[in-house]
């Protein structure tokens, strides 16, 4: 991971004593003076400094002719001026002290050409004043509950936000404020709100990396099309478990169209989204897709409670919803295990007789207006040993009986640390006070059971990921080895690739390697046949596209006559080829699985499993995990695949090597690791698992370099 | 499928020119009085007759002391007395000429014991009597429009539910109101809405077989649990294809424990969802998940246009939500096109010089205010010959200016026959006028992109099944053959099995039975070795499990010897087992699928087709049809599977013979369902698929037949 940079002081971006608002004009409805206007009128308690040499007073506040001519404290200047003015505006405000801009002028990289040359201007004249800068092409920040308005556009046409412990990074200003609005009728606030734009300073990552770790902040959200740099990336994910805090991320530009228009878009280096999946999937960031999943984790997460396990418990009373709820917790990974016998007998004791009580417990429409016995059922389900939280569905409650309910709720809820999650049911407006009495108490509430499970889900996820943090220090299962590769960059042939796998102690099948002009001395050779005869040539990676391998060949003389015959095939296959000679190896048996890795310019090093031929490839059974990582992490990669259960002894087979296997996963993952800054490609395949206690066997393999003088990304 | 049955006038049952109100009290507040209130006071039209001996008047209405009394006409009875009188009232309803029951009453099969005598005494009055019957344990019926709001419950609470061309039918009534409320407030209406309770007369499919056909509605809604007539739900979807009428179906109780919860909530019988998923798929369904999914696709399809295709033209004014939206139409199953340079040229010659006219086209946010321009910009955009379909997102227009927008907007879509999806992205209370102008035009909008892109996606998808719907007189490869099948209900033997698939033109390997006695005598077969031996056995359909099978056996002598040891084996696993005598088959080679039927319950015959041995199992990649089917269905059968490249010549392999499979599956499908009635499941595993023009065949098979006297579900 990389050492962590020296923190700007962020304080002074977000909740500034003085702005100054560079190239304002007296039409206050002009984009880069909207602020004047907004920070004004709408309650921030900070200074306002317009800059422009035309005016002397702009909104009836003193216009300056400079930023040097501002009064101190000014913390920020916001910049609206045309593209070429921007350096010398940053240059001019270094001189000036103002530690922080906000660039709103467009026209640089996003547009080519002349645009990148001024971007490049912009970010020399960054670095040499020591001026910290969000954009250029960005609509601004806002800091809600201080009413610091600082941008343009409709986003930030509403005095009236609501405040919530959340910040939001985006990559897009338009849609992030769009978002903001959406959420903000659902009854969620945000405190902060960032649009990063072409992020030539101040990024995405410095963002996230600082909300994490405010006090005020308990969530934080991100509308991501692509970050330069992967690993930081992770090591704020870990970060955000250690935190306890979520990163909800909303990842665009994923699909090949969307990435072709993301590129257009912000220009952003996109790497491969299975990476950013893996980068979520191991740190603390959750994944939303819509502006109801992003409203409705919120309101999971700043109830500020955790479930231990995915056991959830269901009470309703209709057996609609409660069917439906089933469906929708199974599918978002929870269990509904059984209550315990003495909770089915306190149910019992006080409930109707109609009811279900099996989970999910359905006290029927017979409880209309009861609410009072309601939550004592909810108290009785909490208590139940069996359940790691719980959500509630209680028909249709409006007006007085609603709050009643709802007191008596939050008192129950008060009372457990599971989480205890309310699926409403009726549209929101009808029952306002009651749902601020829940939200005032932290008590999550959603609309429908489908999206009430899928928080509960999230929980249960995010959960899980905290508890099973492991030490940044993980247990190599090898130390770093030398390895013999080439400088100029090129693939190693078979039998030199196999020869790193056994420096890293990956076994390989047995196999002996004979030397082109060695052959015809060769007369016997310590295998078990029949045997598989390859061709070894670094220029040759693709040996069976070559016609340059042979299976099953079933004794010493067949082997002499077909390593001629390959030998052939491989020159007039590619007559430039340097051949080394042949390798002739033991068939292997065993489940076929694939274990490579690549060298990612984003995100570094990581390793890919799959199990079988076409399968792993047309069917995208594979996993992914950064390297280096332990056995543990190796076995999680196996059991993650659908297929796992072949390791388990299928249908009647053996069980199969697992400990071997991850044992090899786990080297693997070293391996690259080690030598990041010179292996650019590993491909083991097929790599055979043999029944346990047998081991594993490398049957092929290929290591792509990376030439010595070759620019480190 | 099923025979049209004599249907019900259902105008009575939904405009009833009267309704007697069984078992009111003065208690207006008790559920069954509910209806006198709800029905005199909320503008229904119609006539209200509360029925009670005790009392002379209700609610200020005369009431009468039986329904024979009751003035006439009158179209319902609604029935909430004690469950013991519910027969007998609708006795006296014959009588009294009243065509349809609405029964509130909760008691009958859904509690089981005394309950399902009561409903079984339900069901002979209700045939005896001629009168039909919504419910028990249903909570009502509501026409919205004309206010006869026929049932109890916070779900007819509201006066002011919109009206609008859509039935919703619902297994739980409390669920459906509940979504009907979250989608009013959406500003969509219901026209009727039925809660169909333990249907022990009219069905869920009566009410969705009307619907269809009533020319009032336009979109009918199910909520399902379990229907018990597979067979009928298809001829209805078949139906819905015909009118272009989509039903959105919202099923319940898919889980295991959903399905356990369903079971004790309404008693359905519920078939294995993959039945329901594959009905849903040849027929004019749509799945929805949840309420927003609802009110999305009623307002896509209640714009009554559908695209001819799947290609989707974005625009748009923030490039967020461009990516996004491009996104979201990739994982919904549309491409986004290239324009075509005509549309390149004429947006280029209007439209701001920073703006992307790639697809997704990105007018920038300089379009801010500028609505006759951006609507100029769509006009092309829908002109495309490239393009199915157009979605829009205009950045935020607010007050005025929106509804100007909105105005010149429908100007544009009215000129098309192709969909004009609007994706709002600003809280839709900020801009209520110009919405009601969109919907008045139905112009469809949403609210965030990825709820755009699924409504483009459902849209393009019914439109495709409208398009490929095949005559019901559908191709036959085979006409229907004589099988010689046992009548106790017997497993056949493998060969025999086979020579039932010969029958219907089904590939077999080429083999030899040789009954047990005969087997010294054998001394040369017209085989070509290695081969297969298999004992035959009616009593061992698994054979490898009991270790009656060997394979590639190298010559007659040795097929001698395992023929004795197979035996032995086969006696030892299962004594009393019948052993008819021995298989020997050649060897096969190929793609490893397979193919099989069954013959469902409620669904009737249904064929399978895998690839793989394990891969099938555990990666569920398996395909369904109903059967019969004719080769076009069986191709779409194989091209469904994400491995379906395998047979178009995978990495260098050679293609294989993918008409012989969809000719094999085609037959395998005449066999099973010309033979429903007496084969339970086939299996033929594996069916060897080899390269182009060479064919299939079945290397092993199992037909489980059914007992001449075993009643017919």
């Amino acid at each position: 991971m990389d050492l962590p940079r020296k923190d700007p002081e962020y304080s002074r971006l977000l909740s500034p004593r003085g702005v100054a608002v560079v190239g304002a004009s007296t039409d206050l409805a002009r984009l880069g003076s909207q602020p004047v206007k907004l920070l004004t009128e709408f309650g921030f308690a900070g200074k306002v400094y317009p800059v422009n040499p035309k005016y002397s007073q702009i909104g009836g506040l003193t216009c300056y002719p400079d930023v040097l001519s501002v009064p101190k404290p000014c913390d920020v200047a916001i910049i609206g001026t045309s593209s070429q003015h921007v350096a010398s505006t940053i240059r001019q405000c270094g001189q000036a002290g103002i530690p922080f801009a906000i660039i709103f002028t467009a026209g640089f990289r996003e547009v080519g050409g002349d645009g990148v040359r001024l971007e490049q201007e912009l970010k020399q004249a960054i670095a040499e004043s020591g001026v910290r800068a969000v954009g250029p092409n960005c609509i601004g920040i806002m800091n809600v509950p201080e009413r610091a308005y600082m941008g343009f556009g409709p986003g930030f046409s509403n005095p009236k936000l609501r405040d919530g412990p959340v910040a939001f990074v985006s990559q897009s200003g338009g849609f992030a404020f769009s978002v903001v609005g959406l959420v903000d009728a659902q009854g969620i606030g945000f405190r902060y709100i960032v649009s990063g734009g072409n992020e030539a300073d101040l990024s995405t990552l410095d963002f996230l990396e600082h909300f994490i770790d405010r006090d005020d902040i308990e969530v934080v959200v991100s509308y991501m099309e692509g970050v330069s740099d992967g690993r930081r990336l992770r090591s704020i994910g870990r970060r955000a478990l250690e935190k306890r805090k979520p990163i909800l991320v909303w990842k665009a530009g994923n699909s090949d169209i969307g990435r072709a228009a993301a590129t257009s878009h912000t220009a952003s280096m996109t790497a491969d989204y299975t990476l950013y999946r893996a980068a979520f999937r191991e740190g603390g960031f959750i994944q939303v897709q819509d502006a109801d999943d992003l409203a409705d984790y919120i309101r999971a997460f700043t109830g500020r409670k955790l479930p231990t396990g995915n056991r959830i418990g269901l009470l309703t009373t209709s057996g609609g919803s409660g069917v439906l709820m089933a469906d929708c917790c199974d599918d978002a990974g929870l269990t509904l295990p059984p209550f315990q016998p003495g909770t089915l007998d306190r149910l019992r004791s006080i409930m109707p007789a109609f009811s279900t009580f099996a989970n999910p417990a359905d006290l029927t429409a017979q409880l209309s207006g009861q609410y009072a016995l309601f939550n004592q059922g909810l108290g009785i389900v909490v208590d139940d040993p069996n359940v790691d939280q719980v959500a509630i569905r209680y028909g249709a409650v409006e007006g007085g009986k609603s709050l009643l309910w709802a007191q008596g709720l939050t008192e129950v809820a008060a009372k457990t640390d599971k989480p205890v999650l309310v699926s409403w049911g009726r549209p929101p407006d009808l029952n306002a006070p009651s749902l601020r009495h829940l939200e005032e108490h932290r008590v999550p509430w959603f609309v429908t059971p489908l999206r009430t499970a899928r928080a509960a889900g999230v929980l249960s996820q995010f959960s899980a990921k905290v508890a099973t943090l492991r030490p940044a220090n993980f247990t190599r299962p090898i130390e770093p080895q030398a390895l013999s590769l080439p400088e100029d960059g090129a693939a190693l042939g078979e039998h030199r690739s196999k020869a790193c796998l056994t420096a890293y102690g990956i076994p390989v099948g047995r196999e002996v390697f004979v030397p082109s002009e060695a052959l015809a001395g060769v007369s016997s050779l310590d295998l078990r046949f029949p045997v598989a005869v390859k061709v070894e040539s670094p220029d040759i990676p693709h040996k069976t596209e070559a016609g340059a391998v042979a299976l099953g060949v079933p004794d010493m003389s067949a082997v002499k006559t077909t390593a001629h015959a390959l030998l052939e095939a491989a020159r007039r296959y590619k007559p430039q080829a340097r051949i080394d000679g042949i390798v002739v190896a033991e068939m292997q048996t065993g489940l076929e699985t694939i274990i490579g890795g690549v060298v990612d310019p984003y995100f570094g090093p990581v390793v890919m499993f799959g199990i079988g031929g076409v399968t792993t490839e047309l069917l995208k059974e594979v996993s992914y995990r950064f390297a280096p990582f332990d056995v543990q992490t190796a076995r999680e990669m196996i059991e993650e695949l659908r297929l796992a259960p072949l390791f388990r002894g299928y249908r009647g087979r053996p069980p199969l090597d697992i400990t071997a296997l991850a044992d090899a996963l786990a080297r693997l993952s070293c391996l690259i690791a080690d030598h990041a800054d010179r292996i650019a490609e590993i491909d083991v395949n097929p790599l055979f698992v043999r029944a346990e206690g047998e081991g594993v066997a490398a049957a092929d393999a290929l290591i792509v370099t990376r030439a010595v003088q070759a620019p480190s990304p």
